[in-house]
């Protein structure tokens, strides 16, 4: 089935992400490729609800690729989640003729498409933009790639720190309820330990682990916990729960927070976000709705939304056996 | 089948990449692990030659993993591609002990080993270590990612000029049978053109697409040209032949050269190689030999030597044509 | 006066910065030069009382140049603040042949060394390596540079976050007694505000700059916060006092903390290190004992110890007020 | 004296380098800090000439400061050299009501600027904008420091290949004139052997001090080369001529080219700019005219434009030393 479409507009929406800017100026380009307008939606469905749109061509997104965070702002609209709000932004589509809408963003933002489709019939394609990397039906979100890369870094730099010093650190990264960046930059930056939230460590084996590899002759060590470990300790009370229980490290917290989101996208990401418009739009043209756009084994796919929004990616097992093996 | 292994060799030859270091490391890690000698062999192949060993333990790979080059140095050996040398080498081994070798590096040093192992039953194994990813059965070598990051970096510089002087750039990058890096960083960086060893873009289809850009408004351009690419001729030609057909641009040409190699490795090539060197040495005490490791699907994987030899890393045709849309 | 010296001990002391192991390098390699043994003493004066020595020739630090931390590590010791300690420590000097010190560090590890000399009329000189800048005698403290730009690039990846959400961030960095880093990164990074503990701008004042700003057409905001600063407030108390006082922000926090220290030094902090490093030991040939090695109008100088110590570091009144017209 | 002035145009003039835009951003602002409108122009003089003029707000140069290039473009203009170009330009300059002149750029630069105020009495100001820091009248210009750190984070990674196959580099950097740049990556970098424009080191010399270096046990080699070496040999040349009379290294050449000049700019480039451009409008606004800001002593400072454009800046001969030592 081919659709005719005249008119497309791309919103971002969540939190922000490296590759989002570059997914932008795909859409916008690959608008432009196919005659099509593209329209840029600001701050997410609250944009959609203001009308606040802005007519945008090839040149408009010059010197957009390697630009972090996005363009178009991202916001989270209460409004949009009551039908009133949606009618709103039905109307304000209709009124500037937009005929389909790409959503860049997260989980939340599918669910708000998928509910906005069902109510209006509304032609809707997602690209899963977060650096959780915690959604399924794609195996890279645009921007983890970019915070693997940020997080590695910086921990690289804490420990000079933490060797020059003999100190044990807990640095904290992000990821609620998934551990992906966790377990591969506590791989890649070389932590003793790593806590995620799909894996119950326990505290006592921490405590061992920390004690073997001081035997072992390592004079500093580094344990990477993500916002949502399972212990169910966050990094203060860790440190803590080590020194009423440990007397052989001086230890240390980081909180990385929001730099993690930020900095110029890898070139992973911006490949990935370049292909994933490309891939959004041309669905739209070719009549389909309702479905995220995702890579798997290194080609294009779509995941229904519904799919997408239920299910959960999960964690590459034999990463925690490399961990372990890493940290004789 | 399980094989007694008391001792193994790990070597690193052929050009260096980032995350050798970081393979090291697992591969003598991964011995510590199963309470195996790990041997560092130097300069390659030649240093088998030399009986040039050193005896690694888990603390002498400390601080490694985010190094770039390779600490036990790399080397082209022409003896061993002698018989007598090949026969000294196996003396030397024998004579230290080290009953099996993990070779990190590419085609050259895999038919080397492919050819060792004919000759002396000597159980071998390869990890795939070369930034120009153009090896067969396995979708990234290490070094890869890194240098796509690094050399997109570059180019983003060389843009901020670029658009400030409204000049057309000619970048050559590495590459001379294979246009994978590329490919890639012509589509990151955002480049007018690609140029690459897989296909014949053609002088006058490069011509008449950069008239197109200028006309579409764009005021500089970056071509990224691949060392071996198709058109037969260098960037310094190229700029002639563009600079006599056509003077809307001023034409600059920057060969990136060495620097493409170096650098601390990316995250994704940290953990690469930490799950290649695990997975190298743990099918040498599985009793296999002879093969290469790779990732497929993110999945480690096998390669028969002869197979990674012969065959031939392709490039993905869907991403000349993002990169022919993303220049629109 | 010239003073024959055979071995020359080398230290780090107090908090690491990077620059360390550039002076470390440049102590070692400008006593070969001129026919010295030199000695890395381990975890500051700590290691003296261990006797914890190595001996290190050129090729020993090769490699270091760019590397973070220190590779003699760094400690403080309660001992060496005790008579018997230093006496401890005189003596294990004498055995093992040091007839003079380089001390790299702050301004605690400079009172150790003086108090030292006092003493023992043992030959000191010392190389002031902090970020914070905040030693009297020279401009430019080894670290500070590069601290400046670690931290200026994480703020520009926490301002994509923040202007992608309309935020108001409150970023800490380091500078317990002085707001050299704040001031510099302040600009540097665009922030609207900087708090810093030379200066008490006022609750009043922030607000009204706050507002000011919002009403200017700025959507998102940084304010750069030392972890000293005049105010009094720490960064969470500044959150939920401006949250209590504006509702035109969502505000975020950010503590960069132990980062800061980390990471390859910058071209200018290599540079520094190795000209110290050179002043040092050839102060020390000359017949000096008891200065700080320091940079001022990019010649090297010396300041008496007690002047180092008692002095304090002026922040640069110009910056304040290039940092109010930046925020126009 | 005091001027009032109304308008004042900025434009970026010869080769880009960063912190031109966060210079361009400073010059906006400070003139909206003190009500004065301020004229972005186009293309250096050429704009002028085109009376290609933006009138800039203290909002249009949002998320400027950290980006390399300019946004003004530079260009070098034929007509602005002929009276009747100065004539139009004095025209278009009076017509748009602009009464002043900021202009960052280099010598060249400055030099127009100076015989078009001779000829109208026109106020310009100079702000020293080159990679190069080859003016005279101020110890940086506008992104040495930036290139500084690009340069020696590349020949980092040029040490990784360098080191893993013992070779001998020779690398070229920017500097036609002044070997500041070579001089300071030379020591930041570890090179064993620097050649500027200032100094002909003999390519005796080199031969004898790369022998000695392999001597002493160094496996690899740096050479940094200024493009205006005084031996006048090109980097390939010398290449050849090291191959003939040395076997014992294996010799590469990199020459870094335009990437140098691109990239965000350093901490310290920011807050150069930052104060520069202050101090450049409030010159024209006391009734200065004719002048160059600089730094001096970390103080801004003017320097009469016939002075900086005869005058050198000369390298800092310790440095010279300092490279000796280290490369023992």
């Amino acid at each position: 089935m081919q659709r005719t479409i005249k008119k497309i507009g791309v919103l971002t929406s969540g939190g922000d992400a490296p590759g989002m800017n570059a997914a932008i100026r795909s859409v916008v380009r690959t608008c432009a490729y196919h005659n099509i307008k593209c329209y840029g939606i600001y701050r997410g469905y609250e944009g959609i609800i203001d009308g606040d749109f802005v007519e945008m061509g090839p040149r408009s997104v010059k010197g957009l690729i390697n630009k972090g965070g996005t363009m178009l702002k991202s916001a989270r609209s209460k409004t949009f989640r009551t039908k009133e709000g949606r009618q709103l932004a039905h109307d304000n589509l209709i009124k500037a003729g937009i005929e389909a809408l790409v959503v860049i963003g997260g989980d939340g933002s599918f669910t708000g498409s998928m509910v906005f489709n069902e109510e209006y019939n509304f032609p809707v394609m997602g690209i899963p933009g977060t650096i959780d990397n915690d959604i399924f039906g794609t195996s890279h979100t645009l921007g983890y790639d970019t915070a693997l890369n940020t997080v590695v870094e910086v921990i690289d730099k804490i420990r000079d720190t933490a060797s020059s010093h003999n100190r044990l650190f807990f640095v904290e990264v992000m990821g609620r309820d998934a551990g992906h960046i966790a377990l591969n930059v506590g791989i890649g930056a070389g932590a003793e330990e790593i806590l995620i939230p799909e894996e119950d460590l326990g505290l006592e084996r921490l405590l061992e682990s920390l004690r073997r590899s001081k035997q072992s002759g390592k004079s500093s060590s580094i344990v990477v916990v993500a916002e949502g470990d399972k212990i169910g300790k966050n990094v203060f009370e860790l440190k803590d729960y080590v020194e009423e229980n440990m007397t052989e490290y001086e230890v240390r917290v980081s909180v990385l927070g929001h730099m993690q989101r930020g900095g110029p996208p890898s070139c992973f990401d911006r490949v990935l976000a370049s292909r994933m418009g490309v891939k959004a739009v041309e669905s739209l043209l070719e009549g389909k709705s309702n479905y995220m756009v995702g890579i798997k084994n290194d080609v294009m796919d779509l995941t229904p939304f519904d799919q997408a929004v239920k299910g959960k990616s999960k964690i590459n097992k034999e990463l925690l056996r490399v961990s372990d093996i890493m940290s004789t």
